[in-house]
């Protein structure tokens, strides 16, 4: 198992075929476009310059948009997964 | 649904031919111009340095102007929505 | 109505021709010039990284000098108007 | 009047002919010269990140020593005057 | 022995051949590419701006992944060691 | 006298024949050497972000080496002076 | 003797023939090599935001790695020195 450290996620990307089916069509334009996947692990969350923790707002098994090109790519148990900074997650799919 | 991290909101543009209705005529000019949208759903609020998480000034189905370079585009249930932080909003038209 | 968010503020911006009423006149150099307007809405204020809101300096109807690049331009009902941050504003003229 | 924000500084250039009097010369050489002024108005200091404002150690009619490229230039009353910040002054000519 | 300063990680960097015993394997793609190590040595942790040193989450033995560029390579009793901040690890592998 | 603010020093600059004297050469390379110098007058100190003054280590009198290329330069009195932040001290000579 | 402020230290750089004795051999690679010293001096350390003297991990007489490319280079009593950041410094080597 990959557990990632401080506010980094390890997310299982959604492929193009998958993520019509969540409804997420991107438009065609020159903004930067978001990507979907799967929350796998999260860390305990980054430490602020008061020495306290926070908490992540995001868990295991939420689905997510996040930043095309945050985070690093490793395969790890055949999957394809990636991981990524909280701050790079943009918002949760409900 | 889209549930915006952090201190990022999930923003509904408003297209020229709606924006005239509202009374914003964007001057010729070199400066940045803002660009107009109706807040749709609003994130916990950013978490400063001393832990304590600092609660959005805005909420769902205010008017805003924002920066119009601002932000992360997605198409989601057919509508054209942005997702950006709140400190892109300029002002709220009341 | 304009409300601007945090530690911004919307101004009116004085033309050229009342800013000699005011008495102020710029002098020919290579410096940058401040421009004069006049405090037309007051945000909040900016919140500190220890969590506290910063009241603002400036009130509504103030005269002010601001930096001649800062801010955003918009119109609205028919007033050119300029959105920008307390920090931009350099004086107020009593 | 003119009212500085935050840590700003109002002050008045002092001529060249007037700086010898002060005993103040200025060295031939490369690193950057300092120019003179005397402090015309006070602003009411910078906030601190943790919210407490930082009361200024310069008052008005000091004569200073400040960074010859800083600040922003204006006339007022007939007077040539600089807008700077408290920490673009290097020294208090006392 | 080496004693890392601070946030420092020292790390026995996994060949090659040992890293598809672990069951890492990496994608082809443009996206930075991770890198898998052993510790070997850890800091007592970084100081906040508060004051408070924060403990590291890793410990020696623990097999992590960190950024393939980060860090300062040192040989030591004969075997390639990296030294780099414990930010610069993306996940243990547990 | 020249008081220099915040965390200011104000440095007579110890000439090249006079340094032989305190035991300090300058190697030859290509990496930044310092410079000598005396201390004629300190500041209160800079204020962090919590807004506590920190008080100086220095104090006038003592020797000191300081970056070569820090300071702004200013003649006083006929003598030529630097004015300088503590930071840019690196050492005190005893 | 020399006497480092704040968070710096003052190091003696050993040689290349004296960094075999003590087992540490540099790799053939492109990242960053360190260089290895013994400490002489060691500051009061740095001071936080919050106003706070932060105690240094490092003291006299220990063996370190640092940065090849850290400090200033100061002849003194005949000594090739160099002052540097403790940040600077890697690892201790016990």
């Amino acid at each position: 198992m990959l557990k990632p450290l401080g506010d980094r996620l390890v997310i299982e990307v959604v492929k193009e075929e998958e993520k019509t089916a969540s409804g997420i069509v991107l438009p065609d334009s020159a903004k930067e476009k978001p990507q979907e996947g799967k929350i796998v692990a999260v860390g305990n969350g980054r430490v602020t310059e008061s020495g306290e923790r926070v908490s992540p707002e995001v868990k295991a098994d939420q689905k997510v948009l996040f930043s095309k090109y945050a985070g690093t790519e490793v395969k790890y148990d055949g999957k394809e997964l990636l991981i990524l900074r909280e701050s790079d997650v943009l918002a949760v799919i409900e």
